[in-house]
This record gives C-alpha cells, structure tokens and sequence, in this order.
C-alpha cells in the first residue's frame, strides 16, 4: 500500500462522489435548457451545486461559475477581470510565492506587455510584506490575486488584513483569492466578502478532476480570455459538465461533514511528520511557518546538502509519494520560486521535499515514512558532494 | 423509456468508457510527472491517448492535446493561432453556418476589434460557396476556421477541396476544422493532413464530458488565450485531466469498433426518420442534403406554421428528446442562424427540430417518435395563426 502525501496535486475521488455522478453519465445525460424534462433536469442539478457553493463563498447562486480547469477558472478571474476594465497598460499586483496556474500566467501576461506585475515580496514564514502592499496599490491597480493558503509552505495569509489594506488604498481594486489550498484546510472561508473573485479547484478535496469553482462578486466586469456561447453561463462559455459539476457539489458536502475534526487528525500527522523526522535526520529546515498559521496539511522540509528530487525517488521506490514543488517547476528540475523567495537560498530551494495531506491520511502512512527517511537522507549525504565530513562515515 | 434524439450535444458515457477510467480515479489518481513511478504512470497513459488520436488525426503523438472543454479546445486552435503571428489586425474566415463554440466566439473577437471576419455564404444545402471562399482568402488572411460537419443540418464539407482552394490561395493560411460531429459519423478524417488544426469534442462519441483532443500541426504557432503551468502541455496549460485522457481513449476505441456498420445503421434510421415523417405529416421540409453528402446521424425538418419549440415540448411530454437548434439559441428562443442562412427563411429556421442519432439508436425509438409526431403536428397547426384552413378543422 502506497503512503501518498500530494493531495495538495491531486487526490483520489472519493466513492461517494463517483456514485452521485453516475446517473449524470449513464441515464441523465442531458445538456441544460429551459424548458424541457430533460433540459431542466440537467438545469436544476446545476443550480443546486450553485447553492451549495454561494453558502461556503457567501456569495449568491447566481454568481457562482464552474470551469472545466484550475488554470482556465484562474484565467477568467485574472484576465477576465483585466479585460473588463479596459484600461491602456493595466496594473497588477500578485505575491512572490504563487502557484503556476497563477504565476506563470501573469508572468506571461507580463512579457505579452498587456499587464504592469508588482510582485510581493514575502518574509521568512511566507507572510505577504503589508507595508510594501500597501504602497503598491495605486489608482492604476486593477487587480491583486493570491493564493489564500500557499501550495507549497502552507503560509495561511491574512487575507482579511491584506483585503482591507487594498481596498483602503483603492476601493476600485479588485480582489481574487484562489482558496483552493484552504478548501477543507481552514473552517471556513468567512474572509470571502471583502474579495471579489474566488477560485477553488475542486480535485484536491476528492471531487471530479478539473472542474473549479469561481465566484464572481455581481458587478464585477468579466470580459474573455475565451468567448463561445454565453447561453449557460456569462462568465465561463460553452456546455457545462453536469456530471462534475454534481460531483463537486457532493465533494463539497463531505467535505464539510464533521471538518473541524478533519483538520484536527491533519494537524496532529503534520505535526508528527514535522517533529518526529527533525529529531530522527539531524540539520532538517521547516520551510514555512509554524503552527496555527500553517495549513495543517501541509509540511515542507529541506535535508541539509542533498537533493529534493533524489529524496523523492529514494521514496518513491518504498511506495511513498512526495512532492518537490509545483507540478509545473518539477520537469524542469528548477528550484522552487517560493522557498527561494522566502530565504534566497538556491541550496534549501533545491533541497525542499513537501508533504501534503488529506483528511483520510493515516498514522500508519506516517509511520512508513519515518522508518525509511533517515535512511534514505544519509545514503544521499553519503554521497553528497556538500555534506560535511560527519556524514560520510 | 425515453427516446433521446439529442446525441449531437451530449451522449451517454459508455459504460466501459467509465470502467475504464475508475481506477485512475479510486486507485491512479496521480499528476504525471518524469521520474517517479506515480508520475510515469500517469504520464504514460496520457501518452497512449494521444497515440490513438494521432492516429486518428494522421499527425505525431506529442502534437496532440486535450483541452479540458469543447469551447476551450476551439478558443486555443482560433485566438491561440491568431495571437500566435502577431499580426495587427488578423483577418480570418469562418462560415455563416458555425456551431456557437466557433460562431459566438469569432463574433465576440470581431467585436472586440481583434480580428476582421469574412463570413462565406453558403447555399441551399449548406455547401460553402467556394468561389466566395478562393476570393476572400487573402495575403492577410491568417486563419480558416470551419465545422467539418455542420452541427444543425448535417451537411458534410467537401474539406478536401476546401484546403486545398485556401492552400493555393495562400500557403501560410492556417486551416482549423472543428471535426466534432463528423467523429463516428464519417468513416475517416483522411482529409486531415492539409489541416493545420482540428478539434474533436469526445463526449459526443459517448466519451467524458468536456474532454476535448485539440491536434496542432508541428510548427503551428499557438499563443495563448490562456495561460499557466507549461509543465504537461505547452498548448493547454494546467494540469490534464488524465482519467478523462484515458476514457476518451476508450471512446475512441470503442467508436472505431465496427464503423461502418454504426453509419449503416444510423443512415438507415436517418432516412427512416425523414422519409416517414414526410410521408406522415404534409408540408415537411427537410434542412440540409439528402443521402451520402449528408451526416448520417443527422435529421431537420421543419413542419410549416408550426414553432420548433412548440413541437419540441409536446414530444418532450410523450418521452421524446429532439432539439430546436444550437445549445446556444436554444435558451434565447432566436430563429436559428444555419437555417436562415441557407434559406433566408424565419419561418422556416423558428419551424426547425433537429434530431441527432448515435449508433445504439434503435427501430424502437424511431417509431416511438413517428406514432406521435403527426398528432402534435395537427394539433399545434390547429391553433396557429399562420396554417392554412385547411388544417383547422
């Protein structure tokens, strides 16, 4: 049995939600429409996951879209929201630590010269530098989008704090949150009224892959990046998936079943992983914060002169899955931008293994990997053309 | 048992199709990735998928992609196709008979002042007017974008000659067919190879929803609309959806299993439709060719002095699933624009129902259909204000 720690990747759909899609694909097979059984059959599933989503963002039915992609729910909140203010040379504003969905899409927003980019510096816990954020917002500030709960160190930020300071600054501003690492992690989201966009994908809490929720306050003026039929939905065009769109809703209900607990059981494994592994592989670094304003699914540590990758595959081939990064930078073997922003260190960037959890993870799967980790960091250091000399005996 | 005329919007997924994606939902639930097995494994079967399409599409295995939606799919082929020469104000053409995925989207673009459209007339059956087409395509002209079937009246192109009239026209003319409603309908794309791009949405072939395969030609330049993670797919950013990659695969599959006797059968049912309604219900006209030239899942009639939508409701409450136009009209209650191209009709396009066949279509469902269709139609001609006395007693 494979210990899987990537659920802030991707996790497995739970059975419950498989079973409440499958009449959707098999027997109720329907495209949306006004005014037949089968149309409005189709039409009322959707707008009940709408309810459900309105209730968790505070929002309202109506303002709650679903898109068939993390990347394209963060373009419509990000480009859509640019777009629909028509301004020359739009400002925006994002953070240093962003995931790839955003990250890479503003820095080629950026090159494309259809957006000005201030990034946020970010302090050695992975705190947004308030001070730097609130100079940054100008009259010319269209937009600033964050993660609400960072994907890789599991930095909770102040959003409610970084809301105000923005808003304060220009009223005009918007403001987008993707929550998706915070879905399941923190007990709610009742940080949401100040913001004006939300995006929340919905495969890291054992929903459908793909489909993510994007709440889009009334007013807010979206306009592309893709266009076809507005038929369904003003904001997201083309035929809705209703059988991921049923899932989600269902994800969403179990995940809500008894959270506090959930978040407890994470906490206490986090915990266990982060102190039992710095007491048995000495120079171990928690990259991240501590505690309370740490998601409690997340864990993030660098082994002291070796590497990530190698850790990663030493695991891999007893069963366990960690993560090095975004799923974006692994291929290209680069370093974390976010541990590097966080400390300017390439070594502890490349060093950086993240372990992230679920609410079904297991003492068991914990235990599996704390048998096997010292070992594994010492054969490594062993070899390791940076150790020091203690190590290679 | 309802009998379900609408296989051109959505289909049932095929029971082996979701066997075969559930362990990638319960058991393989992980991102691919280069050098761990959870990664290589998902990575690997995503690779196999594309195998099957690039077989189907006669191009290279990593020149196919999966786009996450059917309108996503369309926008990257069109906007990223367009952005990616960079022109300053691209012209492109399209035809006045284009599903809404295509249509709205090259209308909103237009609007937007980001592209100049020639729309190509078409004829009586729905047949691009070529002269119209040699003429319009200029030194300027970066992008074709055509249905290679039309989605309404069935009408399949003479692609072949198509490309090859916008080739000599213009060698650098990127041609994009969107070959959604032809995949198991014709027997091959042999026409593929002048092609430059092509889409085809898998959850008309009973496939998942949304899934989409998008295959850009070696050498095409695609630049946006969106943008992110370049990590798994340097057109569809983001992670891929991989169960849904899998399925479609099986779809495929499952589609290419005994071709052409699935056409056989849908032509026999399509002709029993027509030929039998006509001979049932006076004053019926058929939309679109006749025979070979001519979808074969594909019947539109019109019943003068009668409204689509009326007729469609009344089998709507016998269990009976026929539609009145493109997803996309449908809500807004407008004639729709294929048949009022080909006619310049009002009547004619507000009279249309559109019936759509797969290849599990049976005898049963067609005479479940032609037992009631003559009554509604009497009974609806009885209280139009528009029918001759003839039909009022």
């Amino acid at each position: 049995m494979r210990a899987y720690f990537d659920h802030c990747r991707s996790t497995y759909v739970d059975k419950d939600v498989l079973d409440a899609m499958t009449p959707w694909w098999t027997e109720k097979y329907w495209a949306p429409a006004s005014f037949t059984y089968t149309g409005t059959t189709a039409a009322e599933a959707i707008e009940k996951s709408q309810m459900a989503y309105a209730k968790l963002f505070g929002g309202k039915p109506d303002e709650v879209h679903f898109a068939q992609s993390h990347s394209l729910a963060n373009n419509i909140a990000v480009q859509g929201a640019i777009n629909g203010k028509s301004l020359e040379t739009p400002h925006i504003i994002t953070s240093a630590i962003e995931h790839g969905s955003t990250m890479d899409m503003v820095k080629q927003l950026e090159k494309s010269g259809k957006v000005k980019v201030t990034y946020i510096p970010v302090d050695k816990n992975g705190f947004v530098d308030l001070d730097v954020l609130r100079k940054s917002v100008t009259n010319d500030t269209v937009l600033v989008t964050m993660g609400a709960v960072n994907y890789m160190v599991g930095t909770i930020q102040p959003v409610e704090q970084i809301s105000k300071i923005i808003k304060e600054a220009n009223p005009d501003t918007l403001i987008h949150y993707d929550v998706t690492w915070g879905l399941g992690r923190l007990p709610n989201l009742s940080f949401a009224p100040l913001a004006d966009l939300l995006t929340a994908s919905i495969e890291r809490i054992h929903g459908p892959k793909g489909i993510t929720a994007l709440w889009v306050k009334k007013g807010v003026p979206i306009k592309g990046p893709i266009y076809g039929s507005q038929a369904y939905s003003r904001i997201v065009p083309g035929t809705p998936d209703v059988p991921s769109i049923v899932g989600a809703a269902k994800a969403l209900e179990l995940m809500q079943d008894n959270l506090p607990s959930k978040i407890e059981n994470m906490r206490r494994l986090r915990d266990r992983l982060i102190n039992e592994t710095m007491n048995l592989v000495p120079e171990t670094l928690l990259n991240g914060p501590e505690g309370d304003l740490r998601s409690p699914s997340n864990v993030c540590l660098t082994f002291k002169y070796v590497e990530g990758e190698s850790v990663e595959m030493y695991l891999d081939m007893e069963d366990i899955t960690v993560d090095t990064g975004s799923a974006c930078a692994n291929p290209f073997l680069e370093a974390n931008h976010v541990i590097l922003a966080m400390y300017g260190d390439y070594e502890r960037a490349h060093g950086a293994i993240r372990m992230t959890l679920t609410w079904t993870t297991t003492d068991e799967e914990v235990d599996k990997f704390l048998d096997v980790i010292p070992g594994i960091v010492s054969k490594l250091r062993k070899i390791s053309p940076l150790a020091p000399k203690v190590y290679k005996e």
